[in-house]
C-alpha cells in the first residue's frame, strides 16, 4: 500500500549514492551540519494531555494504562469528572484560543534558539494537523479545528528557524496497536495501516527538518519498519538533504543507531561522546506537558538551565529546551520569561555557544565551575557561578605572550597573568559584571 | 490482510455446494426461511446524530456536506453553538444514561415485530460498538461508553427475536473515502484499511441475521467488494445458513443483486413483485433519527401504520417500521405507544400476516379499502377503514357452501352470503367491534 | 418598601366596596365568571428541574432536601455528573432553543381548554421571567435568555385564552426562607425581600387571570401576608376584576379559605362539593415535570383522562390537565397527542361541558358508568364506557311525551323508551357511534 | 430590618467614646496602628471574571454594560461562546479543583507582606462566599462549592497575616441597583435588600481587619449608608478595634474621608501627603484579575516592583501588591516567583521598610535614585538602580565622626567620606553587592 508514496518520489536524484534500509548504511550518514551548529532547540509538547494538564502529558496512561494506575490521576478524575468520562472528550476543550503561531515563534526566536520541535503525534495518537489516518482524532476535526503543525512551521521557518516534528511510534491505547502487541509484535497491523502512512504524509506534507521519534521501546525496529522508513527518509523524501533524526527507532537502537542519540529523556554523558547527541530537558521539572497546578519550585530557575545548557554544549551536545502550551494556546509567563532569558544571556554568550566545538579540556573546578568550548583557536571558559573573589583561576590553557583575554559583553581586554609556567592562568574580572543568568564568558584568544 | 480472517472460517462445512464471488452465484441463494415468516420489524436508527436530534439522521451532511448547505441546519448550529464546534464534540454528548436494553426488547417483543435492526454504523462512521477501526469514533471510547451493539443483541435475542445490523459502506467524511472518491473509487484504501476490516470484524462477532446494507450508491460494488465479501458471508462466515441481506451493494445493485429487495426507502411496489422485498419506513415521517422537535402532525398515526403494514404484507413485503432512540437512551413515548399499538393489532390480526402469502388477489376497493393475504387455504380480507355500514362485499372470493366468515378477535362466525353466483360475498359485521388501529381481518375458510 | 407600588393602584374604583384583610372577606368575593363556565385548562410545568428531568420537579429536594435523601437521585448525579455538581449549575441547560410560544398556543387552544397556567416560579425559586428579585436565577438571565411568562402569555391571550401563573410561596433552598424557617416563622425577610416584591411585581407585569398558589403548607397565612395580598389584589391590583385564586395561601388554608378549591393534587371530592374546586392532574402520573425517561405505562391513557374530565366536571370542578414541556422548550408530542385527542372529545361533546352545571344527580352506574351535567333545561348524560350493548339505560332523568334524546355528534334523534312509569329511560344506541375517547354524550331535552 | 442586627452589637463596651454617623467624627478615628507598620499587603482578585480572563476584571461591564461595548470582549464571546451565552453561566466553570489556602498562604507570606485583602465581592456581585443574599451567585452554591473566604482567612491568620476583604458597593447589572439608579438615587432598594445587610453579615461572619471598599463613585455616601455603617464598624462591629478602611465610601470621599486614602488605583502622590495612604497595583499592569493571555512584557518586572514599593513606602504608603489567581485556584507561577522575590528582597532589607517612617527627605537622584526611610535615629538610603561605579553620593544626610554606613545583606561596615562640609557623603561599595532585586539599601546612623 505504501508502494505508490515511495515510487512518487523515488525518481528523484538518481546519481546519489543511496542508503539502504539497513543500520550499518542508514548510521554512516553523515548528519546534515546545520544541526551541530543550532546548538540550541525548543521543544513544545502540546496535545490533548494539555488540557487535563494533570500529572504530565503521561496522564492517560497513568490514569488508565498503567496497571495499578496512578491514584492521584484516578482520583483527580473521580472528584472532578462524572464517572465514565473518558480520555478522548477532553479533546473538544482543547480551545487553543489564543494561539497565535507569530507570537510563539518570536520568543523562540527571542530566546536564541535555532530549531524548534513539536509534538505532531505523541503517545495519545491525537495528531496536531489534520491526519487522514486520525479521522476525529486530530486537531483540525475536533477541538482547535486548526492545522497546529503547518501554522508553527510557517511561522517558525520566516524567522529562519529549522522545524522539527516529534513523533511516537506507539499509541498507548491504539486497538490496532494493542492487538499487534498482543500477538508479540509478530503482525503489523497498526504499522502498516496506521503508523506508517500517517508518518510518511506527515513528512511530505511538512518537510521537518528534524523527526524526534519517540515510543519505540516496546518493539524491534523491525516491526515498525524503521529502517526501510529511513532509507525513504534520506533518500527520496523532500527532506533528504537536511533532516536529522535521532536514535529512537526500535528497542535497543538508543545510544546505538539513527541520526544523532538523545539515549534517554535528560540523559548527560559523564564525558566527552563519540557521537553527537541532544540533550531534551523541560523547564518545568515534572512534566513535559502543561501541568495547571504547576509551582515555582517545580520549575528549573533561570542559572540551572544556563548551566545545563553550558554543560551540554561543552561536552558536544545540542540543547533542546521544552516548554508546555496552555490548552488556551498560550505560552505560560514564566516559560517566556525563561526563553526570553536564555535568549539575552545567548545575547551576550552565544558567540561561545553557536558553532562551537569541544575543546580539549571539557571541564574544570577549582574556584568555581568553568566549562570550555572552542572555535578555530579561540576558547571559551564559560563560569557558571558568580566568582567568590575578583579573580578567576583556569587551570586548563597554555597561555603564550599573544594570549589575550576578554569577557563576552564587556568592552575593554582584562588583565591576566600566568598560574604556573606550563598551564593555566589567573584573570582579574571587571568590576560588577552583569549577567542574566550567573553565568560569564571569558574569551581566550592565543591559547593552547 | 483479510486473509487470515478468512481462513479461520474457512474450514466450515467444506461438503456444501460453495457460492462464487459473481452476482449470479451470489443471487442465487435462497432466503433463509425466517425472514418471509417474520414479516415484520423494528428498525432503530441510533448515533451521534440523535444527539443534535435537528433535521434528521443526515444532519452532518446537510450542515457541512452538501453544497450548498441547508440554511436550516447552518442556522441552528450558528444560533446555539460556539464557531467552529465541530460534528464530532456531539459525541460526548451521547449519553445513553437510561439505555436498558431489556426494555427496549420488551417493546419491541410487545409490537409483534420478529426482528430489529439496529444501526451498528451509519454514514456518520461512529460506531454503536468498541470497532478497533473506529478508534475514538465509537460508542465505547466517547459517549455511552458502552457496547450498543452487543448490548441490545443479547436483549433481542433472549427474546427470540432475529437481530440484524444497519451498515453503511460509504462515510460522508472519512478522509480515506473522500481521497478514494476524488481518485475515481480507482483506489480502495478506504476499503481495504476501514470498511472491510471492520465489516468482517462486525459479522464474526455480533453474528447479525440481517445485514442491512447501506451508503452504497456512490461507487460500483466492484469498489467495495462487495461480492467477495458476501461469498465469504454465505460460505464461511458464522451466519451463513441464517443471514439475509439487502440489495444496496453498489450503484446498480438496488432491486436487482444481494438478498431481497428495498430498492428504495419507504419504496412500495405498485402490484406484486417477483422477489423477496421489504419496505422500510418510519414512524416519524420527517426522519430516521431522533428529532428534538417532533411534533405530532409529523408523525404517522396508528391507522396509517397498520394499513401501509397490511399493504406491504399483502403485496409479500416485510415491514420494517423504525423508530429513533433518544441520546439519553429512551425511544421516545410516543414511539413506544405506537409500537405497543402494533402490538395490540397483530395480537389480533397476526394470524392474517406472520408467515402468510401473497393471495392471487391483492387488494380490491368497493366500499372500503381491502387487502389479502393466505395461509394455505385460508384467504384473510383486511378491511383497513371504518365500513360506514354493517356490511362489507368482497369482490374476489369465491364461495361455496362450506364457506366460513369469521372476524378475528371475535368469537362466533359471521353471517355471509354470496354477491353473485360467480364470486364476491357480502359479510354482516358483528356490533361496534373494537380494533386497535382502524383494520378488521376477515378470515375466510372454504373460498377460493 | 412595597407602599410605592401599592399605592400607584390605590387611587382605582373609589367608589367600590373594598375587601378587608381578613379571611371573612376575602372568602365572600364572587369568584369571576369566567372560571366557572370555562371547565378545562392546561397546566404546564417547566423550570430548571425540566434539564435533570428525573424523578419529577421535586428533583431538587428529593435530592439534596429531605433527610435521608432520595437514593434514585442521589445515584443517579453520582453516575453521570462530577461530585459536588450543584442544581443551579443545570440551569446554563435550559436551553429553549425550540420554545414557540404560537405552537404551545395551538395546541392549548386545540385541546379545548379555556385557560392556561404556567409555573411563573417553582418550589426551586427560579422564575421563568426577569425577577429583579431574583437575579441570576431567573430565565432571562440564564439558560433560555427569555421571558418565558411573558412570551407565553401573549401567545395564549392571542388565542382567547385565559393566562394564569403558579406561583410557590416557600423556596426550598432560600437562605433567607431557611432562616426564617429556623426562627419558627417569627422573622419574615424572605417574605419582606424577596416573596412579595416580586409578587406584586409578577401580578403588575403579567397581569395574569388565576394565580396559583402553592408551597404554603410549612407556614400560616400571618406569615406570608397573604390576606394582605389578597386584599390587594381583589381591590387594586390590575387584574382585580377578573382573577381568581385558589386556596394554597398557609398552612390550615387548603379547602377552607380564598378562591375556588384545589384541597390537594389529584383530590377528587366523593359527592358534591359546596364550592367551586379545581382537580390538577397531569398526563404523566409519576410527575408534573418533564421526565427524560418517561415511558408509556407511566401516562394517563387518552379514555382516562376523558373519564377524569367528565367526573370533575359532573362533580362541579374545573380540570387542569398538566403537561411538561422538554427543557429544548417542546411539548413532548406524546403530551401534543392527548392534548389535541381531548380536543377533538371536546369538540364534539363540548356542548355538555364548557358553562354547564351539576346536575341534581351526578352519577350512576348501572351497565355502563354515566356522568351527569345541565345546562338550563337540558341534561346530558355522559357514558365513559363502551356499552357492551346497543342500549343505555339510565335511571335518574324522568321523561315525559316531550322528552327528546340525541347522540352528540349524531345527527338523527335516537329511539328511546321509559324504563319505569316514575323515571328512567332506555335508549338506542346508532351503529358503531365513533369516539376520539370511549365516551358517549347523551343529551337529554325535555326531561327532569 | 437592620436594626435587629445593629443591636446585637449595641450593647457591647457602652463605656468607650462613640463615633457618629458623619464624617466629622468618624474621620478622626486613629488608624490601628499595625497597618502602618504593615507596609506591604497582598490583593488578590479572584470571582467569576477569572473565568474567561479575558481582558480584565472588568470584562463582564466591558462586553455588556458600557456602550459602545468595548469590540475585543464582544468579538471574543462571538468567537468562543455560542450566542446568547450569559456572564452567570461562566460560574459553573469556576472549578477552583486546585485552590490549595495553605500554599497561597505560604506564598504570602514567603512574599514578606503583612496583609492580604481578598475580593470578597467584585463589581459582578458574585460573593467569595456563601452569602444569603446572594443565593445561586456565591463560591458555595455554585462553581468552586467552597468558602473562599472564609478557608483563606484561616490559611492566612495561621500565618499571623492580617486579613482583609474587598467590597464593591455597586453591583454593574444587579436590578435593584439599576433601579435606584434609575431614580438618582433617590431610592434605596439595592442597599437596604441587599448591600448592607451582605455587608454587616460578612464582617460578623469573616472579621476583615481591613475592609478595602470599592465601587462608590456613582452614587453619595448617603445613598450607600456608608456614615451608618462607619459608625456602626468602629463602634460596635467586632473588629472595632483593628479595622482599618479605605476612602472609597460615596462620590467625593476618595482622598478626602474614610481610613487611609487610595485616592485612585495605583495612585502615587507626587510628595509626601498629610493623612496615611496605599498604594494599590497589580504584577499584570493590564488586569487584577486572571488574564488566559497574559504575557510576559505586559507584566511588572521584579526590579519595577521593587523600586515601587520603595518609592510608597518612601513617601508614607502602604503597598498592595495584586496577583490574579486561575479560575482553577492557582497562582500562576510567573506571579509566585514575583511575590516569592519580592520576599527575598525584603528578607535583606525589610529592616528600612517594616515599620518605618518617612525621613526627612525622601528621595534624591544624582548619580542614582535614592529613596530615604527611617526608623528612630536610623536612616535608611535605598537605591534603586544599579550603580555604574563602585560608589554612590548621597547629599541628603548630614554625617558626623560617629556616622557608620553599611549595607544591609552584607557583614562588613563600608567606608565612606563626606561629600561636602555641610551634607552629603561618598559611599563605597563592596565588590559585586547582589541582591533579588536591583535595589541596595544603605544604612546609616549617626547621620542626621
Amino acid at each position: 500500500m505504501l508502494a505508490p508514496i515511495v515510487l512518487v518520489f523515488a525518481v528523484v536524484s538518481p546519481a546519489a549514492a543511496r542508503y539502504t534500509a539497513d543500520w550499518t548504511s542508514l548510521d554512516a550518514r553523515p548528519l546534515p551540519s546545520w544541526y551541530d551548529q543550532a546548538k540550541v532547540g525548543i521543544f513544545v509538547h502540546w496535545g490533548v494531555f494539555s488540557v487535563p494538564g494533570f500529572g504530565s502529558e503521561w496522564f492517560w496512561w497513568h490514569w488508565q494504562g498503567q496497571q495499578p494506575p496512578d491514584q492521584k490521576c484516578v482520583s483527580y478524575m473521580s472528584q472532578n469528572y462524572p464517572p465514565g468520562f473518558s480520555y478522548p472528550e477532553f479533546a473538544p476543550q482543547f480551545h487553543a484560543q489564543f494561539f497565535n503561531p507569530e507570537d510563539w515563534a518570536d520568543i523562540f526566536k527571542a530566546s536564541g534558539a535555532k530549531y524548534v520541535v513539536l509534538t505532531a503525534k505523541h503517545h495519545e495518537g491525537f495528531t496536531n494537523w489534520g491526519s487522514p489516518h486520525s479521522w476525529n482524532w486530530n486537531s483540525v476535526d475536533t477541538g482547535p479545528h486548526r492545522d497546529l503543525v503547518g501554522d508553527l512551521g510557517e511561522a517558525v521557518r520566516n524567522r529562519s528557524l529549522h522545524y522539527g516534528l516529534y513523533n511516537s511510534l506507539y499509541e498507548w491505547f491504539h486497538p490496532l496497536y494493542l492487538k499487534d502487541k498482543k500477538n508479540g509484535f509478530k503482525t503489523q497491523e497498526f504499522v502498516m495501516n496506521k503508523l506508517l502512512p500517517e508518518l510518511y504524509n506527515m513528512v511530505v506534507r511538512y518537510r521537518p527538518e528534524v523527526i524526534w521519534s519517540d515510543g519505540d521501546w516496546e518493539a524491534p525496529d523491525t516491526y515498525w519498519n524503521s529502517t526501510d522508513f529511513l532509507a525513504w527518509l534520506y533518500n527520496d523524501s523532500p527532506v533528504k538533504d537536511t533532516v536529522v533524526t535521532n536514535d529512537r527507532w526500535g528497542a535497543g537502537c538508543a545510544c546505538k543507531h539513527g541520526g544523532y542519540y538523545n539515549c534517554e529523556d535528560k540523559y548527560t554523558p559523564g564525558q566527552l561522546p563519540q557521537h553527537k547527541w541532544e540533550k531534551c530537558t523541560s523547564v518545568d521539572t515534572y512534566s513535559w506537558g502543561y501541568r495547571r497546578n504547576m509551582k515555582m519550585s517545580e520549575l528549573m530557575d533561570l542559572p540551572s538551565i544556563i548551566e545545563d545548557l553550558v554543560h551540554t554544549v561543552a561536552l558536544g551536545g545540542n540543547y533542546l529546551l521544552n516548554v508546555g502550551p496552555t490548552p488556551d494556546g498560550m505560552i505560560p509567563a514564566v516559560f517566556e520569561e525563561r526563553l526570553r532569558s536564555v535568549g539575552a544571556w545567548l545575547e551576550i554568550n552565544g558567540e561561545a555557544i553557536y558553532a562551537s566545538k569541544p575543546w580539549r579540556i571539557q571541564t574544570e573546578n577549582t574556584t568555581v565551575p568553568v566549562w570550555y568550548t572552542s572555535k578555530g583557536a579561540t576558547v571559551y571558559a564559560i563560569v557558571t557561578a558568580k566568582p567568590p573573589k575578583p579573580t578567576v583561576q583556569l587551570l586548563g590553557p597554555k597561555t603564550s605572550a599573544a594570549t589575550k583575554v576578554t569577557l563576552l559583553g564587556n568592552p575593554q581586554p582584562l588583565s591576566w597573568s600566568p598560574l604556573t609556567p606550563s598551564a593555566g592562568l589567573i584573570v582579574l574580572l571587571p568590576e560588577r559584571p552583569s549577567s542574566p543568568g550567573r553565568a560569564w564568558t571569558l574569551k581566550l584568544d592565543g591559547v593552547q
